[in-house]
């Protein structure tokens, strides 16, 4: 597709990505479900006008200060996730000294595998996910294997396009869960600590760059940034983005 | 998935829907991307809130009354629509006389013969797309290939989940054209003569419902009907269902 679509051409941004994802199937680090998921992004970034909101934004600020301010962050890792941005998920984890964890939707032990060795490849260090030695409660037996050390024990987890069940059992664990997912109605997104509605290869860029920014603020300023935080506020505001689109286009009609 | 989710489940009938495009993948009926335009189809689907909106009862009548008056109806049958409703297909084509035409966007010999072999065996008579003989002018190669006496000669084409392109090359050669499009803002829908924003596997059978309802009315009132409908007030109303429904969920939250 990189040869058929010109940059010029209107949807060249959203049609990249997709080729991302189709290219991620190819490699075998995503299912064919991460496909419809694809799909679902597509349809929902283009309400949002396909660039990051003002909630978002917002929403990207309070999630760098937290996982500043997190003792034991880790960042989760699905087949979308290291289709779509895996160099940033290393860059990110290495920025502010967190494990990565490979945790998939359909497990099978060959995917995790690509996973991790593509992670390497790209300069990941600490990286769970093959051998989990723990369970997060309330999730069936697949879905809940995870590992000490990595998103068992943390405090904070970036979980970006997680689903409503596994965010909410990370959620009763008693963790900061903060998660990107473009639609501000969804079960993830109403569950998550922070809710960045966002297109993630928008969203991380932007995280790694306000987290360089934010690194020489103090404990307290970064805490004021998170007490501030209004998940429900900033979900709101996000489907009133979407809303607005609509008229928008509704009135060009 | 059919053992796995309870009819119970708030997403039955989405996840059922989806399931049918995964099986056409696995059948080798409906492309990868196919997958794509489902996870599209979903989201859309949810913002008019699953269900047939009053724009989309009026456009199914309108396309209803075309049908009946058209002198060569022709149905396009892709991928997803071989996945989705392949007997509404072939039930509609015998209902109303029309043959059935296998059109996919990414072309393989193979797919074309898998799709024209499942409407053969759902009881498809008159079905093209196995050896086209002519070109739809304005499209590439693979894209543009048609028959005589199928969409190259029709007056009216039904063609659902159609791109663009294609809907424009089709409305240039002064065809009517009645498609079925989740998004009201798309090209497809705003080039289309009527655009049925629904989703698919609810519009084709109340199509035939209204097809066997409206075939006792004369032309002169099937033809008040068509001159009556207005596509581009079918698509601002659609636009308005789609703020309404996240005005609705606004407001809950």
């Amino acid at each position: 597709m990189s040869e058929m679509v010109p940059r010029s051409h209107p949807r060249y941004a959203s049609l990249k990505t997709r080729e991302k994802v189709v290219e991620g199937v190819e490699k075998g680090i995503t299912g064919p479900n991460g496909l419809i998921a694809q799909g679902r992004g597509e349809a929902l970034d283009y309400f949002i006008g396909e660039k990051t909101t003002s909630p978002g934004m917002d929403a990207e600020r309070a999630a760098a200060a937290m996982l500043l301010l997190a003792e034991r962050p880790v960042l989760s890792v699905n087949g979308n996730v290291a289709a779509l941005v895996p160099q940033e998920m290393v860059d990110l984890a290495r920025s502010i000294g967190a494990p990565l964890e490979v945790n998939i939707f359909y497990r099978t032990e060959e995917r995790v595998q690509e996973i991790v060795n593509l992670l390497r490849s790209l300069g990941g260090e600490t990286i769970f996910g093959e051998d989990p030695d723990s369970f997060i409660p309330g999730l069936d037996h697949a879905r809940a294997k995870a590992n000490h050390g990595g998103i068992y024990d943390a405090d904070v987890v970036l979980v970006p396009l997680e689903d409503g069940d596994r965010c909410e059992a990370l959620v009763k664990m008693g963790k900061k869960v903060i998660t990107v997912d473009l639609n501000p109605l969804s079960r993830t997104a109403k569950t998550a600590t922070i809710t960045i509605v966002d297109n993630v290869v928008r969203a991380m860029p932007k995280l790694i760059e306000l987290i360089e920014e934010m690194k020489s603020l103090s404990q307290e300023e970064l805490a004021a940034i998170t007490e501030r935080y209004d998940n429900v506020d900033v979900l709101r505001r996000s489907v009133r983005e979407m809303i607005q689109h609509l008229e928008g286009q509704f009135s060009e009609m």
